[in-house]
């Protein structure tokens, strides 16, 4: 069970408001590598893991996610707490209001539509969505996931670090960037406790395309590097007229039962495309008789 | 610039139609883990890459994706092939295509809405969103990114593999699923071949708090691992009373202008709630005069 | 901050795995209506608001409706237990593996994407989205929302528990049912508990439209309620010609600048159609000769 | 059937055009309390109630709904009106064209991509979504639903009022601002005038957790009020070692048959962590030799 | 404004309740082919419109389309009548309405979360969406969306009545089908006396790319048709080795300013990949010693 | 399969970066009319077309557009080349960070979540959706959706042209409308080279409803044209008690079985609303006893 301290997690001391620095931060609050996607991608694991100290650690940083969206959404409560009362109240010029909120970030939606608290949203207002947690319940991916996730965070709070010229912010943005980098940490211990965690799963893969590395892509510019060369890799050329990799002739079949075959090919014929006929169409139609190449528009059969 | 050979790069061949397996296909097309989300994951990167090597291995591995994406919507095609026909042409009794379609898994959404044709959703039918895209920019993060997201891919094609009996869709399914480890082992090299990529950015953090591991989750189970134990980590028992780490009182402050000031308070006071009274209540009008504890009704002031 | 303590709020007790029924009790793990949906409304209220006793009523609730998360997530992890060893280590038949998890609910997906683990999906797969959340950061506004939200979530609940005959889980679900009707009270006496909390906010509306009832839907089933009837409701029936109801010809205008009024004209003429004509179209020669009504052939002008 | 009257129910006069502001009324067209999402919450409860005189009531509502919507778009429509010929017909100097639609709100998107025509994005550009709609199918819930739908649509426009100085647009939000004031009352009366509408649906709660407030949240602030004080109240603090309400032992639990049981284990054996190791990672190989602490790179056994 | 009447436009008469085939209709009423979608793209159309006759055809079809939306609404809402008396009282044996609404469609998400009203969802459950509407302020354009949109619908409509047996409701999906044909018939009218019509919009292309043919996509299967043979087309044949059309070296350049290229290149060189070493990865510690190929791992430098 | 060509299909030069026009070009990157869209709709249909030539030209555009998705994402990179290195370097004083992004678009997006480079949203943050891809697997669909969308994508590069002044981006968007031109022709030609397109699909409508005409928005401005006048159309005046199309009493039916109809008639009991009563509310006792019209308080029964 969760429990709730009145005590932020790292005190925080925002010099003066900025609604605009505000929509901003939200990126960390509400968008896809900001902290409630952190603590629900670890919390949705740890539920399900068997493993009793894995469980711990995933429980135990989920809830420090959860701790450091409570940060992250104070510092937007703070940044728009002047303009809020304004807009609420109407205590503000019209005019004065209407600029405020429209300089040149997301922060008229910020106080329009949520009042100036935090939101759901990223910094472009784009709704928080489940799309961005990518636990799929197999440890050896999972981890590999979180350690991602982890150096993602890293980033965007260097961004926002970046762009910050207020002290206080600059100050808690930058724990809760340090703790990301922890997290990563310990979360490539736990991958490396599991031992051979690589490949990951249990299935084998086919030993015919494991080594491959297939260049696709052709011309000035094509490079070796360690990812393509060594003993370890094959480097196959994929040529203009390439066959497939397994022989065959390269196209898809599937043995359809006679009536499936009638069905298909009823429909088939209902959709077939004549291509001895150069048909007038909608465009020329449309582009009127005295457009570009005129058509003579006679009608089929 | 693209092009395209008419040869799939793997030669599918399907036993027979089966449309509830098609639905489950999807996943790895228009799903989370599928080949467009990791197309468009490697390609968006590839395009903005300053490193000419590692810009070439990302536009490779991305086309190679596409050409993934064609094989698996093939599979797909395959195994609509049979109902497709005979929905579109009416050439089944009416209650035969009703049960087909319907007989447990996604199929009939396949087959009404999208005429049996592969379509950008997983198996459940979600619209595939760029909320599944977590490209941001910088290598040591993108790649990491890369690395987990071909473990997940992995995974998913194992779980397909294991409820396939088809042993063409099986076969094709073990080819894609050893690219992906392939393709992870790419991703491996060329992140470890940036010198330092740990932690990933510039920013360095506080040293405060690099090594701290909070023990947020507490009672029978609380375990230690090397996640948390051994000379790099200082664990810290978090107690029911917990100060912020970085002291203070724990609360979130900001500095506003008198104006401000004045415009927050007017809001708090006509939203104030009066903890003096017991107010009659919504809820007390409707659990009606004899509806458990009977509230006294009365209007206040 | 929050913490956790790794008792549930309420020990679960599961007879039996059942994948399907898992699939049915994500609505509340990861529907609109479910636990984290209503953790997160409370929460960013609390974040944000000014008063004192509410803000901590809104954290209280917050970190229970946490605490319910893990429960039905719990619930979910049991329910699936089962099947996720033996998808994972292809440790029963193929055919049975199939059938087990394609019989008539989404746990398919449930199984293939997220590894049986809770994800944030509802019932049938959809991702859980910000869109849910409600709140405006008004409280007389959030409030409402929240006895709303609190109301819908018992239904929910009493819908599952209607449809479970496993006794563990019923007796969970119920705990969780009771607890919503508790919350429903609570945010009750905290609306209610603002003095003149209706209208909500602070401007007056217009008294000209403030006890209208328009009866905009007519014709037999026409009805009279408290909703439209009595002292305070002015009943207004709207005719089939009916004018706006503040005067003025119905139709909306701007004063234009003259260029932009040149321009506006320019576009209107560009893509001006010609009611003089009946033009021969792309439906016309789709239809073929031989269909419907022929159709003269010609072009204009 | 629904029918339309070439009258606006409201005549809208626009002073002048404003693309930004434009971009701000979205928030009430195509925005999560904006008059589409009313119109439907209703409309879909209006179809499936049984109840003749509160389907009447809705079907009312929700058409009135709908002639809001056309007023609100008319009022985009009129102030994209200037920019939207100079933009489809180049009319302008390019870059002011530029300047004029990236000013600082979303109207870049409003004009690019909708061509400054009316869309379902609400201010942000962020598209309509069905998860705004919380109807239910239970009268005591969805009534509910209403009375907050319109309050927080009440805000909505009164911030918007708050921006606007433009006396047209004022005048037509004030009298759209009223309605949903309006419409609050008539929902208010529907819900009343069902005897004992609490609490909602049929299935009575556990009396056990009927009545008591956990107080999960503690520290400084703690705070007591209507919500959780008085004779109907139970008090619960809840403590750092709080077991659960049910007592148990606070896991969860699930009989699994043999084979399930073994499947479980191999899967866990097979994702096992050591806790005995302290393994090399992929952040001590990225950290380089020279990076913080020096870890002696070893391999495991 | 809008009206409305409470006769439908036509007549259901469905003869038993079906929550299963209720689930499938849910298609056209929030699916993207759905009425909804249909009514909200040419309502978004027609109020932006400056020809009054379109303006005024749009609106009466987007009148048109909301009637048709309250009959399949009004489908669904009968097919699920039975079911949802059921649910809501708990009247049935719990295992018999688990079955009924587990076996094989979204009927279960349509019952426990919407109660068996109709939904904003399609078939899949899948939430609708304003990314449906295509609609973008030209009239070249958004008619031709409508036609397109009308011929989908259509589709829809007769898979629908394919798999339907039920006699009422096949004769008003008839009536629904019948009515997207005339629409379509009437867009295209409107397209065409349009003069001009195509290209859409005022900007010429380039003549240098408009009557070419890229083929793209080569071998076995190559074909030629109307589309790229004949007078009007240059056809191009896409070689491995091809060129930029326009000429220059097929890469992208940019002109930087002293600084942005100064930190461009730092940013480069701080992520920049060695090409000449092969490093120890994290897959490689992950697959154990004893795992494939072995590789000796030693660190950097 | 794909391959990839390392030349951009149409050589790029950028004159200098600007990162909000970067933000608007991602309307063609990852919006609803851009090239991934594009490529996505044509590469499912072509998949799954059983017409060779058909099918050969779909993946040739497909693939085509696939290339320009790559010619927009490179001028998007190149538009922010300048801020990307510097905001990731922090090589630049904050200030001129903050301000340079946030300057009235999207930009802060794009640089701060997507480090610069192209991301899968438009040009207001709105991630790419599954939605925007209207394949239904019907060719006499299809290409009708293929020319609409051709259509609506020339119109958006239109209007990016309108608004930019860098000669080299105008240069390369003029390539890709034009291509957009072409595009509609060739799939023109292959709509009109099936006979017999229109009506699409293969069920006849019903003769009674094909030639109508409802005339559904009356009042001033009502207007005819070629879509509801003249031999074909049956012109029909709605009125304001319009009667169902097909007779009948306008009311939907289903036939219950016996306890079908118990329970529903029960859940209607319990759920009626007393119509006799005006009963007090939750806005009465929040609207305080001095608001507006004094209602007495008095409780039901």
């Amino acid at each position: 069970m969760f429990m709730h301290n009145k005590n932020l997690m790292y005190t925080v001391r925002v010099s003066e408001p900025d609604p605009k620095l505000a929509s901003l931060m939200l990126e960390q609050f509400g968008g896809p590598q900001g902290e409630l996607a952190a603590a629900m991608r670890y919390f949705t694991q740890g539920i399900a893991d068997e493993d009793p100290g894995r469980k711990d650690m995933l429980i135990d940083i989920a809830t420090e996610e959860l701790s450091h969206l409570e940060v992250i959404g104070s510092i937007v409560a703070m940044l728009t707490k002047g303009a809020k009362g304004k807009l609420a109240e109407g205590a503000e010029a019209t005019a004065d209001l209407y600029a405020n909120i429209t300089q040149g970030s997301g922060s008229h939606t910020l106080q329009l539509l949520y009042g100036g608290g935090p939101a759901l949203v990223n910094s472009a207002g784009q709704l928080w969505t489940g799309g961005y947690i990518d636990s799929i319940g197999e440890p050896t991916a999972d981890l590999r996931s979180n350690i991602a996730a982890e150096s993602r965070a890293k980033i965007i709070y260097e961004r926002l670090i970046n762009i910050t010229n207020d002290p206080g912010v600059k100050d808690a943005l930058t724990f809760l960037m340090t703790r990301e980098v922890a997290h990563q940490k310990m979360f490539e211990k736990a991958l490396y406790s599991i031992e051979n965690n690589f490949p990951p799963g249990k299935l084998p893969g086919n030993p015919d395309y494991t080594d491959k590395y297939y260049n696709m892509s052709t011309g000035p510019g094509d490079a070796r590097g360690p990812w393509n060369q060594g003993d370890q890799w094959e480097f196959v050329e994929v040529k203009a007229n390439q066959k497939p990799v397994n022989g065959g002739d390269g196209n898809p079949t599937v043995r359809l039962a006679a009536e499936e075959m009638k069905a298909i090919e009823q429909a088939a014929m209902r959709t077939k495309s004549r291509t001895d006929l150069d048909p007038v169409t909608g465009a020329d139609l449309g582009a009127g008789p005295g457009a570009g190449k005129t058509k003579k528009v006679t009608t089929k059969g």
